[in-house]
This record gives C-alpha cells, sequence and structure tokens, in this order.
C-alpha cells in the first residue's frame, strides 16, 4: 500500500500554488501559478529519482528506469492545471498519486522490467485555451501543433507564446513516445460512486463531447429608444437556444448531458442591445449515434430560432472527442487490484473528458475513478477524504506493477 | 443662424480623442480619454470667453456673463461621456451645439439679460457606473453624493477615486446652482423623426426606468459529469427571464420596450455550470402605472422561475426615473422656433433619459431633438447629417434667447 499522509501532504503542498478565493485553486494553464506548481512537481520528482523529458507543448515526462530499459514505458498520468475556480485534486491527484507509487516503489525497492513515466499534460482543462486536453490531442494526433500554437484565451493571448512566456516549452516532438499502456487516475467529479458507496470507479468508457460555439450577431443598439419591432436581438435568441438545447437533453435521456457555461456579451453595457453574443453548448453522452444526433438537432433548431429574430448565426465546433471504450485487459487488472485489496468498486462510465481519452488512440488505457463529495467538481468546494485518495493510489500501483512487471 | 461648419468641425475634433474600434467613440466616463475630452472642451470654451465652476461630481459649468448678473441663469448642457461602443454625437453634439449658441452670440454681440451656463454633466452613459445621468441625478437631490463616490465599474474601481485619479473632482458643493431654465439638445437615438422626415423633435416627455439587476445563484459544477437531474442551473434560469421579459414587454405594447445588455457568468468557463449569473433588466415606458406594473411582473415571475430551478434569485434597482412631463411653456418656445426658422418638427417622447430628466425635477426643462440615421445610436456607425445637427443648434439658439432675454 501506498503512503497515504504523505500523498494528502503534496495535495496540500501543491494546493497552495494558484489559490483560489475559496478554498480551491487557480492555477490555470500556462499562467505563473502554473510555471510555480511545475517547478515543485519537477524539485519532487528528481528527488525520487526520475529523469524529465518535457515536449513542444510543455507536458512533462518524469521517468523511472526499468530493468529492461528498451522495453515500451508504462505510462501514469493526469494534470495540474485548474479551472478558475477549480478544485484541490481534479486531476492534480492523478499526478500527485501516480507520484506516491514511484516513491512507493522506492522505498520498498521495487523494481520493474518495463520502465514507468509519470506525466502531467499541459492544458487539460481547456478554461483558457479550449478545446480541454489539447497537449494530449497533439500526442495522440489529433490536433496539429500548429492548430495547438495559435489557440487564444480571452485576452487573444496563443497557447505558443505563453508557453514560450512561462520558459516551459520543450524540445521533444509531440507524441514522438510510444507507450506501452496508460493509466489515470481521477476523481469522479460526479455523484455516482459516493452515491453507491464505492470507493473505487472502474472505468469503463468515458463520454464523447461536442463543445459548440456559437457566435450570434444581432444589431447593437439603444436599449430605450429602440422599439420593439426594430429589434434584431441576439440576447433573445440566446435565450431561446439555451432552452432549446434543455429541451435537446432532456430528450436524449437516460445518459446524456448538455448545457453552457461561457457567455459573452458585447459591447456588454446595460443600455446597448449586444451586437454580439458568444457561448459554448456542451453536450455529452456515451453512444456516439446519440451524441452526433443531438449536435445536428441543436444546430438545426438554433438557425431556424436565429432565421426567425433576424439574427445571425455561425456555429464552430471547438472541442470534441468521440466515446471511448477502455482497453478490457487493463480494465480487468483495475477490477482485479480493487477487489484484492479489498476496496467496494463499481463500473462506472466517465462523465468528464481526461487525457485517457485521447491515450486510448495510440495506447492500451485505462482509468480509475474516487468518489468526491456531493459530485461536486470545477467548483472551488470540491472535496475528497484522504482514504479516497489512499484507496485509488493503491489500486493504481497494484494495477501498474501487475502491467509493468516486477 | 448658427455657424454649421464651424459645429461641424467641433464634433470632428472631439471625436478623435478615445476612438472606436469602427468610426466610433470609447470615450468612458473618468478614463483617461474623459479627461482629455474634457480638457479641449474647457479649452475651447475658455476661448469663448466663458468662466468655469467644476462641481465634486466633475461637472464642468461654462459661465456666459448676463447683463443682469444676479438674474437666474438659463443651462444648455448634455454630456461628453460615451459607451464602450458609442457614437461620436450622444450628448456632444448637445454640449457643442450648446458651445456653438454662445461662439454665435458672441459674432452678433448679442447679450442677454439671464447668464447663460453651458454644462457637461459627468456619467449620463452608466456604462462603466451603473446608473446613468449620476451627476444630474446628484444635482437634483435623487441620489447622495456618497451614493454616487461608490458605484463601482466592472473591475471593482469606485466613482470617487477614478473622478480623483483623473483630476477632475471640483470644489463646487453638488445641486448649489439654481436654474432659471434648462434645455438639451440631442439626437433622437431612435427611427421615428427619420421616418416621418421631420428635421426637429419638440421634445414632450420622457420615458420611465427600471434597471433591475439579478443575480442568480446557481450551483457551479462541471458541465460533462453532472447529472441533468442534479443541476442548479442559473444560466437556464436567466434563458427563461429574458423570454420572460420579452413576453411582458410585449403584453405592455404599444410604447414598451424591454431587453438586457449586459450578463456577467461566473466563472465563465465552457465545462463549469455557472455559479453565478448577473445581468440587468432594462425596461421603459412613458406611463407610470405601466412602467411600475411591468416592473412588478417581471420579479414575481422571475422569481417562480429560479423558485423552479432551485436557483437563489436577489434583485436590486440599479437605475431608474419616473416618467418626465416637460415644461408647456419651454416645449411651446421649441416648436414655435422650429416654427419660425421653417424647419419641418413634430412632438416626441424621449425613448432614452437624459440629464434633462432630473434637470426637470428642479429647473423648468425642456429638451430638442435631431434626427438620426436608421435610428441607430449606441452604435459606432451612429451617424447623422451636418443638416440636422445645424437645425436643432438654430431652434436651440432661438429658444434660448427668447429664455435668457435680450
Ligand atoms: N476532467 C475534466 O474536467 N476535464 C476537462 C474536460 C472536460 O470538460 O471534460
Ligand atoms: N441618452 C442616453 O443614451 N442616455 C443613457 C441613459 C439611457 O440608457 O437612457
Amino acid at each position: 500500500r501506498i503512503n497515504s499522509a504523505r500523498l494528502w501532504d503534496s495535495l496540500m503542498e501543491m494546493a497552495k500554488i494558484g489559490p483560489g478565493v475559496a478554498g480551491g485553486n487557480n492555477r490555470q494553464t500556462l499562467t505563473d501559478a502554473d510555471a510555480e506548481g511545475r517547478a515543485l512537481f519537477q524539485s519532487w520528482c528528481e528527488a525520487a529519482g526520475l529523469t524529465m523529458g518535457v515536449d513542444q507543448m510543455g507536458t512533462m515526462f518524469m521517468r523511472r528506469e526499468g530493468t529492461e530499459p528498451d522495453a515500451l514505458p508504462v505510462y501514469i498520468g493526469s494534470h495540474l492545471d485548474t479551472q478558475p475556480t477549480g478544485g484541490k485534486y481534479d486531476g492534480v491527484l492523478g499526478v500527485l498519486a501516480g507520484l506516491e507509487t514511484l516513491r512507493t516503489m522506492n522505498d520498498l525497492g521495487i523494481r520493474t522490467k518495463h520502465p514507468i513515466v509519470l506525466t502531467n499534460w499541459a492544458n487539460e482543462e481547456g478554461a483558457r485555451f479550449a478545446p480541454a486536453m489539447l497537449a494530449s490531442g497533439v500526442f495522440a494526433g489529433v490536433h496539429t501543433l500548429d492548430y495547438a500554437y495559435g489557440r487564444k484565451d480571452l485576452e487573444g493571448k496563443t497557447y505558443g507564446a505563453e508557453l514560450e512566456r512561462i520558459g516551459w516549452k520543450g524540445s521533444e516532438a509531440v507524441g514522438a513516445r510510444k507507450m506501452h499502456a496508460y493509466f489515470e487516475y481521477h476523481i469522479e467529479q460526479g455523484p455516482i460512486l459516493e452515491a453507491e458507496e464505492k470507493t473505487i470507479g472502474v472505468v469503463t468508457h468515458c463520454q464523447g463531447l461536442w463543445w459548440l460555439e456559437f457566435t450570434l450577431t444581432g444589431k447593437e443598439a439603444h436599449t430605450g429608444s429602440t422599439p420593439m419591432a426594430m429589434r434584431v436581438n441576439a440576447g433573445l435568441a440566446m435565450a431561446r437556444i439555451f432552452e432549446m438545447v434543455q429541451e435537446v437533453t432532456m430528450a436524449a435521456q437516460p445518459n446524456a448531458v448538455g448545457g453552457v457555461g461561457q457567455v459573452t456579451f458585447s459591447p456588454n453595457s446595460r443600455n446597448v442591445l449586444p451586437g454580439t453574443v458568444v457561448f459554448t453548448v456542451d453536450i455529452r453522452t456515451v453512444d456516439q449515434e446519440k451524441l452526433d444526433a443531438m449536435r445536428a438537432a441543436i444546430e438545426t433548431r438554433a438557425a431556424a430560432i436565429c432565421a426567425e429574430l433576424g439574427v445571425g448565426c455561425a456555429v464552430e465546433a471547438v472541442g470534441h472527442f468521440d466515446p471511448v471504450t477502455f482497453t478490457p485487459e487493463l480494465v480487468g487488472r483495475v477490477r482485479a487490484a480493487a477487489e484484492k485489496l479489498g476496496y467496494s468498486h463499481m463500473d462506472i462510465v466517465s462523465g468528464a473528458g481526461h487525457d485517457a481519452c485521447w491515450a486510448a488512440k495510440v495506447a492500451p488505457t485505462t482509468m480509475i475513478m474516487c468518489p468526491c463529495v456531493g459530485g461536486l467538481s470545477h467548483n472551488e468546494a470540491e472535496e475528497i477524504s484522504p482514504d479516497w485518495a489512499a484507496a485509488g493510489a493503491d489500486v493504481l500501483l497494484h494495477a501498474v506493477l501487475e502491467t509493468a512487471e516486477v
């Protein structure tokens, strides 16, 4: 078993970097806080005898040698970046529990045949630069490096420029590494494990996603002196689209979600009808056909809503991944490890996207989950118990050892 | 008649300060551009022999002596501040046409019994600091100075601190001045005069307004892993409130408007359901009872919408004025001047709020309007013709001379 207290201490140390306003974290991708978190992680890894590689997307790879150095490495990973008002565990737990498994191997003098590489993927959250899981997407060949470098935050700063600015642009070609297997441990970010009183989620699938960014063009005009009949009201069109997304999603139940997290009104003045309204619809489900049908319904109905109001409507897909089925053999190893260690467990579908979803395109991949209080995540109040954290790390340790071969 | 070319030149000179991104202006209240615009206006006024007073709200008063210096002055005024994406004429025309009437009196050697005071009211727009017409509101005793100083922009900067920063906090007690009459000349900001092919709007009334700022509290949560049934969706509540405001407004036709120009989602991340949504509903009509009934209906129905979704709902009135009836004697003088000068004219209700609405509480007051192309205002594309600009200035000159007594 891993050292639960040491894992928890590391989590609490990392949480001091990029503190939020309500007990959580704001350590968004490629900010100064991100650089500080990376440096702390690097120092811990070097103290544990790991050697660092950094690729041109800024992803960090921390290698522990195997007894057969030429064997393909087993990868463990997740991310240290957070939402603007994020929790202390989303992503961070997977990286630091990975570190804890390697520290434990060191303590116990365990050597594996395959090298093990601990990974901190860059820009998993996609909060500052859409889409999410950007670096793992380039790694898996889904995006080009140029596409990724050109992604912009709300201030217009690019991923490429910000990566240089914080000094974490590595030299390694992205995706050059080959993986024997990839494991990711993450908090559930949903309510199911807690409700079912299970400590370990054996993740069999991940929901697919579309992020549809709408740009509605209305007529910027005075709210007081523009008669109702003369308005080209992009805000009203947005409202009708929100309601329609809700309808489409409810009609796709069970196992589908849809909502909107980001909205920008321009010029955003109380007495000016907006000239432009931009927002992103997030839809997900594990069924590929249903996912694409939701997208089609939303785009068609949004176009009709806008046409009726005379509002211009452009849609760009700024994020997408297909539903994922994880590698049955690895899923079986996770289940067996939980069983052997005596942790209650259940099979579960990941509601959120993870770097594992892209890794699954290029390597045998699976995930492990632990519960989080009230299912709350992407919220500074996100909470887990030290016991939950440790249980998943134990399962990770055993599944990885099984795969890396002692 | 005034000097039309000189008036137009001054308008174009002022428009160089705080240029917008699309041919208009961004010279918002208490920005550096505002300070620069004030300094240019001051230099022009001093060249025209006017003496400056500045009150503690930053409103500028430029006085031309009368032959009876103790007679109460006739005031002419409007504002030089603009929307973030504002036009070159909204407010500016009234101030610079006022200056042009005084320059014309100088040219023609006209002396009036009553002094004349040309006024640049601070923060008319209310874009940066709600409510609109803030300085004239303090002048009329509607707001306290403390309330005004404490108003915050979206970055949390206060009116009081920003007024000091730009160096335009005067010493004069706000509202100390007594007015014989107040005239304001403004572009219509609506489509009626142009549609009716009239050059002069004789303004008889102004619509009343409520700005209702809603703060909706949802549950910040992951858009992917939070099942639909567990969501506390403040964005959806907002959408339903927008649609409801539209319904309430349509039911109040004719002569009522309602809409939303400003929205803030927090944390505003694509994969986070918002914890907080803030937006301001702007409703207006000239009928006091109807206005208050609209407000009541909106608040009641919004509370029900939010209750159904479990969303918290707080409402604050951040802007308000009652419908105004302008002083019939002055209205008559404007109509007579248009008649005498041979300009086509019609009676009209002001759709937008103006400093004249507050001035009307403490002095005989009226307004003059000229058309604007396509009824467009609060838009950088706002346009008027030099002839329209000059016609209203001519009417202003004659109505003021009649009132200030030659
Ligand atoms: N795990 C996680 O929150 N990833 C971000 C991408 C997503 O929204 O699913
Ligand atoms: N004239 C004008 O746009 N004033 C700002 C206050 C309002 O929204 O009516």
